[in-house]
Order: structure tokens, then C-alpha cells, then sequence
């Protein structure tokens, strides 16, 4: 008879025998948590190998992914399409099983996860997901969401500072269907853990309101059974069920110990450890008894069926709500959308008002928010300064999850990667807001937005040197280089209302990837455009004001400091010069553009350029060469008003036109 | 009588007013500390107002940092070296009362805060460097260090992770002469906290170890003096004392609310707060009883004359000690270090090892180390990877602090923060590590690094695609861009064991500033230099290898993409080609040579250029123009073995060829 240990021993013959091919990887995690693997995926996990997409699927995130050979022997052995080859494929180019597990690269990987920490906080992402899902689309008989969203985590993720960050808030919101398995095994890398871990997790958890399950043998499948059973059965608070394990179990002379935690096992170990388990078949050789065991392509498919056939009597009777669950899960916008948004812009255009761009962003919300109530969104503390509240936001708490925002409490980084989950788990377009300058503090998160190609909306206001009084520590320098050089990433900085409603509405049509979104804290002025510039916005990049004949100078600006180069253009005009301003909102849209929009804008014969900007003045050098000027900083900024920062730093009309002559001078008097 | 209530009305009263001169600022978090303030102030703090920089003093850390008022006030009132000018020019350029307090701007103020979370991280530096520097500096009899750490930290501080990681560490080191005072008010920005922040924050701090003193009233000087007291009986665990606090005290219709946090109260309101906490006294003006209660400075002088004294005692018995002390606290290196260095330098060139740079990090500390007893060490759980430990390491326990190593566990953020406390307590040099890439996880303290100007040394390891089979999240592409439009922070990424020990000797001689070592996974093949070029390479950029001629082509290149440029270019030298190969470890330096030496590096009219660097691209472009071309990354990395990668995306001598045939083409062909 095939026992619970045979199973898993299956799992670990699989996670070191990978690592040992790929000569390169981590078997001490897998070889520990076999068993609790064992004892959730045979036994609770609610998924369909055929499809791992299927909508009410418990999700399962393994937060310590370098443990990663451990789900991918889960979903080979579970029936998912992943093969035997691709197990012996670990860690090779191109394979369906990379080092870490990559969302979008291997079927039933719900998230990437790598970065310690941040599985945990895309699993509370998805839980909470789940939670508003279901307040906004199940009505009574009709529970067509209702979904556990699992995670493992190790030492490693508890240490990290963004687990305070969400399992606190989980805490408070009350994800009773948060289900944490803690892989206590007491050593990370610089050995055991008790010389720089030393917290009473239990006690830390107890005091973030989660329920918490002491000691439970995580080799014992009895004890993992109840543990399991007891957290189900606790509605209204997440679990932590702390799972003592031993790292490497079942290798004689590594298990317990740090060698066995990134490198492979070597061959006479695996001989040792296939001894000591009691198995005795060659590498990547399961048995088809076990096989069959762990096979759960029938039990999926099953469970899918019943979920259909309750899909639709829910469709029968609420054929509204269910045409819009479909479009939610599948992350259409309504059909409408584009027009809408289209002709908001033009309102705006029309409107001409001079606002900060965080208010024009606000308005954008207020105007798009109603067709879309997938919108999920939120701030660091700071909706008051981020201005992302808009009439109809109402907050998401633990009695009451059918809201649509999310006050995530000063946890930058926390609220990113529960972003990262959202999105997901789908169902929802989340965006969440702080300062740009702390996009340092969640800037990671933002990394694997990118990297998982995710619709998560950054709102980033209080953008340059212009935010003022709050002096160098809130006056972001180095952060638009730092989102610039993010792959996948889309960076607006809007010079005016209408450029904020177009990057909004860009971002919100992107379905691969995401979009940070930069807004001032200070007014910003209307800018006249014809009808045609108003439709050349969303190229990321324009001729905002040309002059007579061809150009001599060409004036490249971002945001607020659109305004300052048609200012100077002005006064150059009026010494005769022949000024083209260009307005950049995201480059990453207009390097996108075909070869002849960008050759118009910006013709490649003509190297007399300035660019302007309150940020960081390298990344500029791409688009004025050798021979042009940046006007950016160089510096910190320093704490005054506004007026009297941008004057100091030489942000003001004499100092562009200044720059101007002298590079104007100097290019005539070169070849 | 004066009383203690009037002397915290003191405070309120400069507070709320510079505030409202300012139009801008945060009231509600200093009224509301001010009688904490005054208890830990006048009662108890151990400092002398004339030497902001006697190195006994106690330390004090404003860790919510927008209530910066309270401190400059705080300051003023004992009498520093801050007028009441100075306290009306809140907030204007250039002053020494900053929206947020800044180290270097302000006598008195011990570092820069506003970024919440991070004060209380760099208080716990400042306690590890006391308890370390006592340690090793104490003798029988001989108390010559011997302070009190003391912060005040508010809810935001405490959502923030980095409060999780570097507390958790706190307790594990107890750190009993931390003494952290929590402002209990019950609000943040967003509103009431317990929306979003629900933590039994005392439990928490159980969990790690404190001792924790419940239900203080804050306003009540007997209750916190209690408090206070029994914080200093505990030698062997840090303290929490949780203040219950109203925000905005004694403002009759603001306190409580959010309201008072980041506005000003406005005149009426003022007026009636004036009226309710019975201060009859115009704006700024403090009545001489009470100044003269405030005043620290004969108090101050006193206690530092006494610890003069027994510095002398101490100095009489065990000179040599007395003298490493005075050298350590003023951050001087010893002597001979620098012809040490070179010596060490000149060695290793003759050895000429082709190892990992991340190998010759670890040789060059293990030559460094033993003339540097000031070095103080570690990593965020990766010692073995980032290779930070040398034969003189020794790990600091909470048993013994005589040593030089720290333990910091999967804490990245923490670990740069609690580095940041370190340097500004003086007496140490800390170098920590962790991979490149996770430099997102702790960007924030890096830039504090940097706008403070401390001596921090980062370690950053595995720098490249070349750290292979880990992948994409493992992979740095943007993290390079990131350090190099940070300003004053130097970056190195050196091209072999020459480069690598010179780039150490650079940040440990660079007083003025932290510098960031970016070292190889992967083996670096030596490269040979004459002996000017030796020296070269401290200039930050030089010609490693030049041709016959004038050249037709630069490389440019740092770090592991040195020895393809030298490949390339012995490729296009047997095709006659006339190539320069320029290194580059640190541009922050090359920048900072005269022109003379980067125009004969990089001469301006030599337009033909690639640059090749295994990351982003667009930050190349500041050197090759837009006529130039860059072998760099532009989307994220893959998992797989580090040859396959650097194949895939193109690093390698044939595609250097090639891109070289092809600009060499087109430039012929140019005007």
C-alpha cells in the first residue's frame, strides 16, 4: 500500500534529483516541507490540472520559492502540463522550470517568488481578493466565489519587514480564508536561525489578531490534518499554523543543517538519502501506483463541472452579474470604455483648467471610476495628499468587503506586492498611491510588476523638488531613472490635466504590464492643443509648440517642466530663434512608436537639445547626445517653498534660455 | 513656580507658531509629545548643548520626523547653537530648521528623519554601536562608554517592515539600553489607525524580546518619569514605553483629529489653544523663568567636563586604548593605512589571481580587516554568498559585543538603516551585503546614506546575469542605474582582483560619503597593468588597453564586460582596426577628475563608442551618445547556467565585433 510518506518521498526523490542534475539549486526546503506539501494538495487543494486558470481555484503560493522544485514535482506529479523532461530541465534556458517559480512561464505557478517575503503578500493580495470578490458577486444560495488561498513561508519571509506589513493588515481586514504554513525548521543561511531570529512568531502573530497553531509536527500528516481542519474552520481570522520541520529531511548527513539549503545534495548523499527514505528507484522514475495516487486530473475536473454547473443556475438567475464576472475575471474593460475615456479627455481639453496633476488625476478617477468597478484602489496613508479617494471609493474592512479601497496603512512595500495578488487572482485593476520619493520603499514590488507583466497602476504624486517645504527626504531625485530602467514598465509624468487623463487612461487599457503614474503636488498649467495634438498624446510623445521653418533648437521637457520650456521657447522666439517644444509624458510608449512618428518628433539630424527636468539629469543624455544640455539636478534638493527651490535649482525660463544661447553659440561655431 | 506643564507649553508653543509662519508643517505630533519630550529632556538626557559631538553623550532619535519642530524647539530651548531666528525661518531655504530634521544642518540633530520606520532603525544602530564600543573599549573601573539611546517613534513608524526587522534584531541583541518611546495617539494620515492598524503593538514587541511598559499616560510627567526609571533597571532587554497620547494636545477643536497632523492650526485656532493650555505669550517669545529651567548648558558642561576627567583616568592607564579611541570616534584611519593599501594593491597585481570579484572583496578584507579594528561587518543572511566574513570575524551576540561582525538576518532594509546608525555614532566603518539585486529592498536607506554622507560601505554581490541559474529575480538589470543617479554615493563595479582591492581602499579612505562595491559571482580573469596604470585606477576611469595610433573606436566597459571589450578588441586589432579599451569602476570618481584626465580618457572629438555593461542600457548613453551604441540589457534576465545567459543576450566577443564592423561602417559613411 502506498503510504502518505511514499507520496512525498515521491516529492523529494524528484527535488533532489533535479537539483542534482541541474548541478544548482535548493533541496533542503523541498526535502522539508514533503510532507505538509503532501498532506494540503492531496487533501484540500481545490484545483483543476486542466485548467489552471479556472476561476475559483484555491490559489497556493510558495513564499520561500527558492524551495521551487518542490511545486513543480507537486504540479508534474498533480497531472498539470509539466513533464518529466521539464523537471530535468530545471534551471535551463527557456525551460518550464526556472530557478525560481516565474508566473506566466509554468501552468499552476500562481505568482513569482524568489524576493523573500513578497509571496506572503501577494497570497493576503489574492485572499483579499477573493474576499471582495465574493461580497460583490455571491448572493444568497449562489456562492460562485469561495475560494482558501494557501501559502508556505519560511524564516527567511518572516525576518523580511514586509510580512509585518501584511500580515498585519490581514489581520485587520480578517481573511479568514488565509491559510499560512510556516516552515519552522530553524536555519537560513548563515546557519540557525536563533543567533539573529529570535521572535516568538507564534506570539507576533497572536498579536496581529490571527489565529495561530502551535507546534505542529510538519513531518506528521495527522497533525498537519488538524491543523488544516481547524483553520477552516475559523471564518473570520487568518491562520498561522507553525509547521516544525527539519530542512534536507531524510539526507542523513545534511538534514538540520545549512549545506543542504542551496546546494545539491551531491551523489553518495542521494544515495544515502534514497536509503534512509526507503526508495529505492532511479532518478525521475515514479511508480505508477504513487503516480496515480498524486494524480488529480479526474478530481479536478469534477470539481471544475460542479463549479459550472453552479455557474450557471447563477447565471440563470443573475445573468447581469455573471456576463460581468466573466468580463472582470477575464480582464476586459466594458466595451464602452475607450469612447468614454476618449471623450472625457476632450472634456477636460475643453475645460482648460490649470491643476495639480494629482487633482487632475483625482478627476480622472472620479470620471472613470464608475464604468469600472474592478478599480481597486488605495494608498500608503496618504489619500488625503494622493488625492485617490474619489465620490464613489468606499472602504473594504473586515465586516464589509464590498467596497473598492483598500487604506493600507503606511506599508509602502506592503501594499505593491498585496497589489501584485489583486491582480493576480483577478477580477480587479488595483491601483495604490504614495509619494514618488517612496517608491524606494516598494520598489522591488514594482520590479515584479514588471517581471509578471501585471495591470498594477503606481500613483505616484509630489513628484520633483516642487513638493517644497518637506524638504530632501520627500523630494524624489533618483526615482524616475530608477522607473525608467524598469523592463515592461510605462512611466507617465503628464505635463497638464489633459496629458494625466490620457496616462490614466492609457494605463488603465494596458493589459501587459504595469504603469506607475507621476503627479505633481503644485498646480500645473493648461496647455492648448488642436484637435490633432490631442490625439497624439497617448503616443508618449509630441510636438507640443513648433515654430517657423525647421527648428534650430529642440526643447525636450516631462510634467512641470513642460510649461517652463514653452515659457522659454516664448522669449527665444521673441530673439528670433527657432524653438520646437516637445512634450514627453512616457517615453516608454513613444519609443514604442513607429520609427517615422519618433523621427518627426525628434529628427535625428538635429543635435542642438535641451532636456528639462526636476530629476536626475543622466537618463537624458539619451535623447540630447554628447552635444546637448540637461537641465535636471544633480544634487538633493533642500527644504523651502516651492517658487524658491525651482529658482535655486535653475528651473526658471532665464536659466533654459541662458542654456540655450550658450549651446546655440557653440553649435554654430562647430563643424 | 514654573511647572512642568508650562515648560512643555514651551515647546507647544514654539511649535504650533513656527508652523503657522511657515504656512506649512506638522503641529499635531509635537504638541502632542511635548511632555514626553520634557520629562526625557530635562530629567533625564545626558547631553551638553555646546558639544553637539562629545562621544558619551546619549543619543536621541526623532524617529517620526515630520514632528521636526519638537526637536528644533527641544534644541533651542536647552540652549544649542539654534536661535529663535533660526526657529522663524522654519522650513526656508537654506536654514538650519528644515521641514524634516537633517544631520548636518542642525547642532543636536543625531540623523536624518521623515522616512518613517528608519529612525528607530538608526537608534538601533546607535545602541549596537554603544554596546559594541563599550565593549571593547571599557576596562574595569573605566566606564568611558556608557549612554543611553533614546527614540521616539509613532504609529507610522511602526507600520512601516523596517520596525519588524530591525526590532526583532534589537531584542535577539538586547539592546538594554535602548529606550524607545511609542506616541500612542491613535492616528495617521488616512484618519483613525484603527481602520488599518489594529496590532497589540505591545504584545508584538514581547515577541521580540523587549520589555514593554503598557498604558503610559503621556501627558502625565510621574507615569512616563516611572516609566523612564524602570527602563534603565533593565540592562539586558530593550524597552518599549507605549505613551498614550492625544495628537494636537491643548488644541480645543483640532486635537484627536487627523486635522492637527500636517497643517497648520490657523490663527483662530491658535488663539483658543493659546487660551486653553494657559499661555498668555506671544509667538516666540518664552518667558526667561522658564528658558532658564530649559536651559542644559552649564548641566551639560558639567557632565562632559566629568566625563573628561575620567577619560583622562582612563587615558593614564591604558594610553594606547585612549589613543584608538580618540582615532576611531574622529573617523581616522590609522596612519599607515594608505601605504598599507598600496602595498596590498601592488601584491595582488603581482599575484595576478583570476577569481570572482566578490572573492577578492573577501581577500581584501582579510588583508584590510586586521588594520582596521573599526570595521564592522555583515550581511543580510548571505555571508557565505556575498563572501563579507574573514578570518578576524567575530560575530556580536548579545552576550559579547567585543566583536565585529553582525549577524543581520534576511533584513536588508534594516541592515542599511541600522549601518546608517552605526556610522553616525561614530567609532565604526560598516560594511554590509547582500546581492545587487535586493538593493530595491533597501534603496531608501542607501539614499539616506547618501544625503547624510556617511562612510557606509554596501557589498552588493552577484551582480549580473552571471550570478546564472537563480533568474530574473535574482538578476540585477536597473539596480546600477539606480546607485549611479543617487548623488554622492560612489559605485564601483570593479574588473578583477586589482580593481577590486582598489575600489575598497576608495570607500574606506572616502570620509565624505558611502560607496557601494559591486562585485562578480562568476571569475574575473586578471588583467595586466604597467605600473601607471595601477595607479590609474583609483582615477575612477582609465585606458586599459590602448593601439598603435589614433583610436577608431572606444569600448567602454566596467566590471565582468572589461575582458570581452579586450577580447573584442584583439578581434578587431587582427582586422586592423585601431581599438582603445577604457575601463570605468567608478564613474562618481572619473567625474570628479580634472578635465585634463577624462579628455585624454575619453577624448570629446572621439565619437565612435560602444560601451558594454551586462544592465540597462540607457544609462550609457551620458558617454556614447546618440552616435555611439550600447551592448547592455533592455528586458529582464532568464534562468540559466551564467554562459548560456551572457550568450543569449549577447554578450560576447562576436556580437562586440559585430556591432563594432556595423558603427565603424556607418561612421565612415557619416558627413
Amino acid at each position: 500500500m502506498v503510504s502518505r510518506r511514499d507520496r512525498a518521498n515521491a516529492v523529494r526523490a524528484l527535488c533532489m534529483d533535479a537539483v542534482e542534475k541541474a548541478s544548482s539549486g535548493h533541496p533542503g526546503a523541498p526535502l522539508g516541507m514533503a510532507d505538509m506539501a503532501e498532506v494540503l494538495w492531496r487533501d484540500y487543494l481545490k484545483h483543476n490540472p486542466a485548467n489552471p486558470s479556472w476561476a475559483d481555484r484555491d490559489r497556493f503560493v510558495l513564499s520561500n520559492g527558492h524551495a521551487s522544485m518542490l511545486l513543480y514535482a507537486l504540479l508534474y506529479l498533480s497531472g498539470y502540463d509539466l513533464s518529466l523532461d521539464d523537471l530535468q530541465d530545471f534551471r535551463q534556458l527557456h525551460s518550464k522550470t526556472p530557478g525560481h517559480p516565474e508566473y506566466g512561464q509554468t501552468p499552476g505557478v500562481e505568482t513569482t517568488t524568489g524576493p523573500l517575503g513578497q509571496g506572503i503578500a501577494n497570497a493576503i493580495g489574492m485572499a483579499i481578493a477573493e474576499k471582495t470578490l465574493a461580497a460583490q458577486f455571491n448572493r444568497d444560495g449562489h456562492e460562485i466565489v469561495n475560494h482558501y488561498t494557501y501559502a508556505f513561508v519560511g524564516d527567511g519571509c518572516l525576518m523580511e519587514g514586509i510580512s509585518h506589513e501584511v500580515c498585519s493588515l490581514a489581520g485587520t481586514l480578517g481573511l479568514g480564508k488565509l491559510i499560512v504554513l510556516y516552515d519552522d525548521n530553524g536555519i537560513s543561511i548563515d546557519g540557525e536561525v536563533e543567533g539573529w531570529f529570535t521572535d516568538d512568531t507564534a506570539q507576533r502573530f497572536e498579536a496581529y489578531g490571527w489565529q495561530v497553531i502551535r507546534h505542529v509536527n510538519g513531518h506528521d500528516a495527522d497533525e498537519i490534518k488538524t491543523a488544516l481542519d481547524t483553520a477552516q474552520k475559523t471564518p473570520s481570522r487568518p491562520t498561522l499554523i507553525c509547521c516544525e520541520t527539519t530542512i534536507g529531511f531524510g539526507s542523513p548527513n545534511k538534514q538540520g543543517k545549512e549545506q543542504c539549503h542551496g546546494a545539491p545534495l551531491g551523489e553518495t548523499e542521494i544515495a544515502a538519502t534514497r536509503k534512509a527514505l526507503n526508495w529505492p528507484h532511479p532518478p525521475f522514475l515514479i511508480p505508477e501506483d504513487i503516480l496515480e495516487q498524486w494524480n488529480a486530473q479526474k478530481a479536478g475536473a469534477e470539481r471544475e463541472a460542479d463549479w459550472n454547473q453552479r455557474f450557471a443556475a447563477y447565471a440563470a438567475e443573475y445573468p447581469e452579474l455573471a456576463n460581468e464576472f466573466k468580463r472582470r475575471i477575464q480582464g476586459d474593460l466594458p466595451e464602452d470604455f475607450a469612447a468614454k475615456a476618449a471623450a472625457y479627455t476632450a472634456e477636460v481639453a475643453v475645460k482648460g483648467e490649470s491643476i495639480a496633476s494629482r487633482k487632475a488625476s483625482q478627476n480622472a478617477l472620479a470620471a472613470f471610476g464608475p464604468l469600472l468597478p474592478e478599480l481597486l484602489g488605495g494608498s500608503a496613508d496618504l489619500a488625503g495628499s494622493n488625492l485617490t479617494l474619489w465620490p464613489g471609493s468606499q472602504a473594504i474592512t473586515a465586516a464589509d468587503a464590498t467596497g473598492n479601497y483598500l487604506h493600507y496603512g503606511v506599508r509602502e512595500f506592503g501594499m505593491a506586492a498585496i497589489m501584485n495578488g489583486l491582480a493576480l487572482h483577478g477580477g480587479f485593476i488595483p491601483y495604490g498611491a504614495t509619494f514618488l520619493v517612496f517608491l524606494d520603499y516598494m520598489r522591488n514590488a514594482v520590479r515584479l510588476s514588471a517581471l509578471m507583466r501585471q495591470r498594477v497602476i503606481y500613483v505616484l504624486t509630489h513628484d520633483s523638488i516642487g513638493l517644497g517645504e518637506d524638504g530632501p527626504t520627500h523630494q524624489p531625485i533618483e526615482q524616475l531613472a530608477s522607473l525608467r530602467s524598469t523592463p515592461y514598465l510605462d512611466t507617465w509624468r503628464p505635463a497638464d490635466a489633459v496629458e494625466s487623463a490620457v496616462a490614466w487612461q492609457a494605463a488603465l487599457q494596458r493589459k501587459d504590464g504595469p504603469s506607475a503614474l507621476v503627479f505633481s503636488r503644485q498646480n500645473l498649467p493648461h496647455q492648448k492643443r488642436d484637435e490633432a495634438q490631442l490625439a497624439e498624446v497617448k503616443r508618449g510623445g509630441y510636438i507640443l509648440s513648433d515654430c517657423q521653418g525647421t527648428p534650430e533648437l529642440l526643447l525636450l521637457a516631462t510634467g512641470s517642466e513642460v510649461a517652463l520650456a514653452l515659457c522659454a521657447q516664448e522669449k527665444l522666439h521673441a530673439q528670433g530663434r527657432r524653438v520646437r517644444v516637445i512634450s514627453l509624458p512616457c517615453l516608454e510608449v513613444f519609443e514604442r512608436q513607429d520609427k517615422t512618428w519618433r523621427d518627426s518628433v525628434l529628427p535625428p539630424a538635429m543635435r542642438t537639445r535641451i532636456a528639462i527636468e526636476a530629476a536626475h539629469s543622466d537618463f537624458w543624455y539619451k535623447y540630447v547626445g554628447l552635444d546637448g544640455r540637461v537641465i535636471g539636478m544633480q544634487g538633493f534638493g533642500e527644504s523651502a517653498p516651492a517658487q524658491a527651490l525651482f529658482e535655486h535649482f535653475g528651473f526658471t525660463a532665464e536659466k533654459v534660455v541662458k542654456v540655450a544661447e550658450d549651446l546655440l553659440m557653440q553649435s554654430t561655431h562647430a563643424v
